[in-house]
């Protein structure tokens, strides 16, 4: 059953082992879209997700149902960490079955919080299937990430903490990938206060739950390519269509540019590192997806911070070039002792900084004698790029950008 | 006056306007450090530092006395942001002067926030002697960033916010620069608790606070150099000095690697952006610096998060090397169709992802017919580059690692 009941149940279970992440308003993102818009931290949350209360609040009611034979669950992400460190919380066996390409980082991570690791097929839904028989065969506890109710009950709380805080929202914005997060705190909302609107964001890279949702009929898509990897979910479930269709007011599409900007706009003005998944949100705030009358009071879930400081280095990398902070032009000049000197001279003379640089005289677009010069710049702005795309013209330089 | 009576009228002054930001548990540190660790996320103020507070308090208690005149600030940084945000709360004119190196986005933040900005001079002291006059001359009001009771008052109401959260606190560590933070903050404390241990963290790159703190003299550097730009000053004033020996009972330094590394834990453990000087603490803790009784509970300020998000990718980029999530190689191999291809093979087969490559055949330290393949690998750790290496060794390549 998930209800309001279930749900207050719930949050009694996790009460005092979850944090009460704080949700509060925030002036910059509420001036650029209009809205009074107050931010949920659940990438504060422990294991760096939600995910955890829903998994918590499955394994305690296992437990009072006197199932202690321990859990299995597949998982590479947030669930694999909420399932880990819950059955470590209560003592007991969590075996987590991942795709055999895991990183390490997430293997361990998992292995810290005492779980056991089996790694198990090329893709997720290999690594499911295995884990669905191990625990049969086994007799243990399959903890599903989202089709289950005490997960889904679990998830809700988050609409608890929200509605305590500010109890007049007119919307909240929910990541979807699977659903169970916006499932439950729909029916938690809604329960509460049925003028709050639920709005839905997914990845467009991932886009199962909307087409299902438009279509209402359950269905999966052939593949799925997003950095939101938390909502990277190829199969919609009907379990979670049910109440989504019911619950859920409008469901929205972000591409994978407007969730990295959404991640580089939460790191430089919010201080916060929000993976994909938690940044799909504010990519739809920033980006026109919300369709609400503007002032609205709108609170947005930061489902998780579990991103990979690698993949965080490339988008900071990329949104440094389209933010004009970072300039890479290639540049033809005479192969001679000289050339390069004044070319750095005059990047000097507007104090733009190299960082990178290649050099090739051998490429046959050039004439003899020309060589072409690679280069990365720092630089302040658009503003500067001009006066560095100035400086260079005035003096003869031929060069073309590259993206 | 710097009192608790002038701290709990900074107080009231800044109801309403500052966040109360959160002051909470942290699990991982805590178990890494071996105390009780509490984080006062000052990061994630308003305009990103505790600054504002100082800025925001010196400026009413101006309006209370009537001098509307406007004010004017010498800063590049947080100082700048936390004096613009007071004037146009106020409705005043506020003027910064900034030396003419500074950072476009640095400059068009202050804009934003309505102050008239000056580039002057060829650094901070240049800069802070114009602005000086600037306000003498125009019959303007200049706000210190340190030196100035009620700045300090301002600053001081961070302890009551976390003693208020948290009564019992052992200790609390905080960042020094100019020291402003930490009087208003020691003076607060033992004035409501005298056994609360206040614990300062400097910079190596800017020591002069610390030499300053162990000769009971102030004195100044030659020259300042870190990462942590928010705390990088040359000259300890007397006036500050003061407090901090009456009210310090330790202050300890921490190196650049240190406080790096702390930044990309806070990053990767708390999800929180931080900038150097506001990572010190951490720094300090990660690195044994604190000299507590195991279990104590202590408080650490992160005072701020205003950190170019260019200098972050830095410090991801070589924390990724660190920690062995990244590996450079030189490896030598003959010059001839197929080598890069065995050699990219083996890269596969351990599953390394090759982010760079570079080809050179005319090193003079080379052989005739071979050649020197320089490359970085994103790797899952310790282990999986051990068997990067194995592999390589066992095909008969020879290579060296670059750091």
């Amino acid at each position: 059953m998930l209800d309001l009941n279930s749900i207050k149940k719930a949050q009694k279970r996790l009460d005092g082992v979850i944090h009460y992440t704080s949700f509060s308003y925030a002036p910059i993102l509420s001036e650029l879209s209009g809205y009074e818009v107050y931010l949920k931290k659940e990438n504060l949350q422990r294991t760096g997700a939600f995910k955890l209360r829903g998994a918590f609040n499955k394994i305690a009611t296992l437990l009072e149902n006197n199932r202690k034979g321990g859990v299995v669950a597949a998982s590479a992400g947030n669930h694999a960490q909420g399932v880990a460190f819950s059955a470590k919380h209560f003592g007991i066996e969590a075996t987590i079955v991942m795709p055999e390409s895991t990183p390490l980082n997430k293997i361990q991570g998992v292995k810290e919080l005492g779980a056991n690791v089996i790694l198990y097929g090329a893709n997720y839904d290999e690594a499911y299937g295995y884990a669905i028989d191990y625990a049969k065969d086994r007799g243990k506890e399959f903890v599903h990430p989202f089709t289950d109710d005490e997960v889904m009950s679990g998830q809700g709380t988050v609409a608890l903490e929200m509605l305590e805080v500010e109890p007049d929202l007119d919307a909240i914005i929910v990541p979807v990938g699977g659903g169970g997060l916006i499932s439950g705190m729909g029916v938690a909302t809604h329960a509460l206060n049925p003028n709050v609107k639920i709005i839905g964001v997914a990845s467009a890279g991932a886009p199962a739950m909307k087409e299902s949702f438009d279509s209402k009929d359950a269905h999966g898509t052939k593949s799925v390519r997003t950095i939101a990897d938390g909502i990277a979910v190829r199969d919609a479930s009907p379990i979670t269509l049910k109440h989504i269709l019911k619950e859920v007011d409008s469901l929205e599409l972000v591409c994978e540019d407007e969730i990295a900007s959404a991640i580089l706009f939460l790191l430089e003005k919010q201080k916060l590192l929000v993976e994909g998944a938690g940044a799909v949100g504010v990519a739809g705030l920033l980006h026109n997806k919300i369709d609400m009358p503007k002032g609205s009071k709108i609170g947005v879930v930061l489902s998780g911070g579990n991103i990979d400081v690698t993949m965080l280095s490339l988008i900071i990398e990329k949104g440094l070039v389209k933010s004009s902070r970072k300039m890479k032009l290639s540049v033809v000049m005479i192969d001679k002792p000289g050339s390069l000197m004044i070319f750095t001279e005059l990047l000097k003379e507007v104090g733009a900084n190299i960082v990178h640089i290649g050099y090739d005289r051998t490429s046959v677009k050039l004439e003899f004698g020309d060589a072409v010069v690679s280069v990365s710049l720092e630089t302040k702005g658009e503003e500067h790029q001009n006066e560095v795309r100035a400086i260079l013209k005035k003096n003869g330089f031929e060069f073309s950008e590259v993206q």
